[in-house]
């Protein structure tokens, strides 16, 4: 298979020293990738180009038009190009406008925080009976970030772990938050690795976007450096998920479901 | 009218010296409002609810849905429930999926880098002949960070400004990158300001979205403390738009028309 740099060298010009000067700098990618589900465009995706096929696979399950990944018949990358082509069982066409059409809850203030249909759909309330000690919440962060991509310094690219609570199972990363957890969750659907026991760590804000692939990944422990916003704690509360955040040094806070983190 | 709270207090348990203890803390706000067009819903923007008028206008001018603010003949907002309600003089249906959809240009190599038919449409190569000093873009992203939001310590808050070569005009702030650019589009609109003698400073990655936006507002240079994408780049060389990211201390790197940056 072809693959995307992601990363490429450029001349830039640097102003230092009240001085302009030429050199070298590495550029981070950003790739877009158009998926045909059933021959019909279905959307653009513009991500950093690995592990495409997981971010695919993970897209189509959390916007609710597979389930498995033996629903999937076919499946090809032109990486060239930056097509996906997904044909299904089913030969429907799919209407992904209709996939994000607001939604009303029916009863307001009782209702869930959603604003998206396919969300209502595909969000799960989590089961998950797993607890986690403060300090394993501090070492795997710090795993996590020793763990990240070679950006640091360009700033802005996400990182995301499936873990057990002693190790990092696997790590992606994306310039797009929702990219990085897609790839996680494609790799989850395409390994048939249980997810009810892995807590979901991340480098970036815990936005309500953030909050709700995690329910549809299906973990019930998201730890990040970062904080939530006040939408994503709502959906946590309402979903069963422990949040955990701005975990820095040796401390952090709890904003959801606080019974999972044990001393 | 009735303004949302960009920012609620809520009782978290923090996680200190091996201890757990409750508090309150300072959260941030993520709000859902849905846009009605001629009585149809177009799309749902997820924001900081500030200026939503102005996003909402600057949403519809950035997506070619308009082109003037006359061409809206009704608006209103219901802050409480999060929905837009936006007439225009034509009462045409639009399907916003068509403005999504993937463009492929017809000549490869020689198109242009976007990969959205909305964005053919709306950005506008640069005519601007406006330079800035190297001290002046070190002065300017000073302020920007000066006049920007409170929430620091939460991060991922982006802050946006339209600037003269010496002063900040307007500040717009959001928890969504493009959100930020939207309101400041809508501003421009709205205040009927002139655009191509005006710079973009922005806190966040200079992303091809973020460049595109700065083009369909019609900026010639746009200044960054953070780095730019590859596509990023190329749009910018291909709009006439000057570039400049990392400005941080007293220096930083220019990445695109240098000849706008002067000693």
């Amino acid at each position: 298979m072809v693959h995307q740099p992601i990363s490429v060298k450029r001349k830039i010009i640097t102003f230092s020293n009240n001085k302009l000067k030429e050199r070298d700098d590495e550029i981070v990618t950003e790739y877009p990738l158009t998926i045909y589900l059933n021959k019909e465009e279905f959307a653009t995706m513009v991500c950093t180009p690995t592990h495409l096929e997981e971010m695919v696979i993970g897209f189509l399950a959390s916007e609710g038009v597979i389930r498995f990944t033996k629903e999937i018949v076919d499946f090809s990358i032109d990486v060239s190009k930056g097509f996906a082509y997904v044909q299904l069982e089913t030969d429907s066409a799919f209407d992904h406008l209709q996939y994000t059409k607001r939604f009303i809850g029916s009863c307001c203030g009782k209702s869930r925080q959603f604003y998206f249909h396919n969300d209502v759909k595909t969000a799960k309330t989590s089961l998950s009976t797993k607890t986690v000690s403060a300090n394993q919440c501090i070492q795997l962060m710090k795993a996590l970030q020793e763990n990240s991509f070679v950006f640091k310094e360009t700033g802005g690219v996400h990182n995301a772990s499936l873990c057990t609570n002693e190790h990092v199972v696997v790590t992606r990363t994306d310039i797009g938050r929702h990219n990085a957890l897609d790839k996680l969750y494609g790799y989850s659907l395409l390994q048939k690795i249980s997810i009810r026991d892995k807590i979901l760590a991340f480098s970036g804000r815990l936005s309500s976007e953030v909050l709700t692939k995690a329910a549809k990944i299906g973990v019930g422990i998201v730890l990040s450096k970062a904080a939530p916003t006040d939408l994503a704690i709502k959906l946590a509360e309402d979903l069963n998920i422990t949040t955990v955040g701005f975990i820095r040094g040796e401390s952090f806070n709890i904003y959801s479901h606080a019974n999972r983190i044990t001393l």
